[in-house]
């Protein structure tokens, strides 16, 4: 029995899954035939072999040689260098890639950097800092924090903005963060405080 | 049989209320000894004798007397009179003003506005025309359109634009509209390409 | 702002309405013109005024005539008198109606029945008891109690249990309840242990 | 980007995984050290090897030796043997153990029967036959179809009813089904016309 628990325990760490559906995830792994496995494992082994982690931007990406360490977003020579996006992960930059309203630099934190462990942060915090000072040398005249308007999005702000503000000032670039309001779909009646405080100071004009 | 029908259909109006949920009330209105239905009725005729609408604003209000027709927030001088803010309905209003991050004037429109029934809108903007020439007499400086950030908010948006914008070059004034971005809870991970759109354009420093 | 209140209140009585839908509701009702606030009022006046309780099931119906009070489906001379259903409310009768399942008699509590209010439920426990009576004089050999499968459902089955007994060995006639099992769309791997219990001790023999 | 597509292909076959949620998973891999991958292939490699599918129940479980090919519970002796239960997989088979309602023998089908995949399930039917022959000779007296109230349930159910009526008529044994009716939180305002006439037909007598 123990080994079933082990997997679940693994499958209870992805993202979205609780424990039921962990235990769901193991006997269906055990009904696959020993095929199925094996192609499963085969890839997972591909993946943890072909991962490379962009030493520019920090992103996972795929299909690196021994030569080229950096991601093909870093390596694009037509993005523009002004600009550096700090998102929490992988996905969120596919987010913004996909909506095509940026075309600057990137930098992948890894996770959100919560209050007690902003220890544990400080190895990612260090290779930020050192990808930024690399850019101010390119032309970087802004770093955006593009961090979800979540409290854990809203704590790894300001633990950023204080790391940031000493090399904004010595440099100088402008630090900025996404700006808030009415999302699409928002409706005025069941809108928070916070929204709607947001809103009103950062209203725009009309024509 | 009628009667059940006739009541349904006049339910099935509420905001939020199906088919089956109106007939749901009907047996509840049926159930209700004959008391209860007659304090029901009770206060619906004193809601609609007590209700005014508001010369000023166009809010329904309770509680006013034959002399004085304009609501309380209409009539507090304290409040600015320098911006107003044009939202859809009364609970929007009510919203807005829990939130205590405006301090200005109203005015309520009493439904959105949608290409097809513009004409039907007409009476409606009329008296808002006539609102905003009244208050540029007592230093009106902005209009605000506070809608929601859908196709019908828009759409009512749009054609409300197109409608004040010459009153406010004639006078001027600028005309605005709630700021767009991420809302409290957006995650970057699943945010709309408008909504990264807006939040990118109107990004904030942070100092 | 009383008035708001109070119809508020009793909007929250209604099925499945919470304070925040009530207050939306109120509003509503104030936004309408006089004229069909008017038609509203009328309807309830009309339904209030024309909804019969049938003596026989004691189910509000509509269109009595003084003359007949009872409803037109223990007036019709085709059903059996050999059942009498017993459900919690009118829009359960519908239900079974619809279902096309059933064709006896019926009787309509008007309400679940809990430990603590056995009291307040004495009125209609009297007259369903008098219905059982008179149905014994007619053929009557079975009571179906056709209650939901929920902890009210469950207590209301109980005391009527309790009270109908001794009715039931008096006469004699059956007395059952609906038949618990899978119902459509039930998992077996969701299944709660009293349902696969149920399902278990219930199994049908296939032919 | 092919290696990354064809994980998510595979983590989309998991059960209740979408195309979303299967990119996120390639990302959490690709997120993971070195080391977590090396346990996680570990675990499934175990669970791979320590797998054995029992000879009897054709239930997968864990820790057999090389001896004993059977799952405990069809090598547990105080269990019965007159009823056989036939369930659609192993998440089926604990969740009927864990009520404590059945202490028979069981089948796992590994999966439904749908019309079109008949021929596919021929071996697993073979198997089944097969089980439920040598279960004759050790004194079974019921089959009983332990199947989802789904459609795909009953498709399962109703081939099966025709593979197995002919041994049960040649033994004989009793062939039956899950009884069906109201589950628990059933009300009856909701049911739909099968439950409720599956519900009617099979009402309980109550003492």
């Amino acid at each position: 029995m123990e080994s079933i628990e082990r997997l679940a325990e693994m499958f209870i760490r992805f993202p979205g899954i609780g424990p039921r559906q962990a235990r769901r995830f193991v006997y269906f792994v055990m009904r696959q035939d020993a095929g199925w496995i094996d192609a499963f494992i085969r890839e997972l082994t591909q993946l943890r072999a072909a991962t490379t982690q962009c030493t520019a931007c920090r992103r996972r990406f795929m299909g690196a040689t021994k030569a080229e360490r950096t991601c093909p977003t870093c390596a694009d020579t037509s993005r523009s260098n002004e600009t550096l996006m700090i998102v929490e992960k992988e996905v969120d930059f596919e987010t913004v890639e996909k909506s095509r309203a940026y075309s600057g630099r990137y930098f992948i934190l890894g996770g959100t950097i919560s209050p007690l462990e902003e220890d544990r942060a400080e190895p990612m915090v260090h290779a930020l800092c050192a990808r930024i000072e690399a850019m101010t040398q390119a032309g970087l005249s802004e770093v955006v924090l593009a961090l979800s308007a979540t409290s854990e999005g809203d704590d790894t702000a300001e633990y950023l903005h204080q790391r940031i503000s000493p090399l904004a000032q010595k440099h100088p670039f402008a630090l900025t963060m996404l700006g808030r309001g009415l999302s699409t779909g928002s409706e005025i009646e069941y809108a928070d405080t916070k929204t709607l405080k947001d809103a009103l100071s950062r209203r725009t004009k009309l024509d």
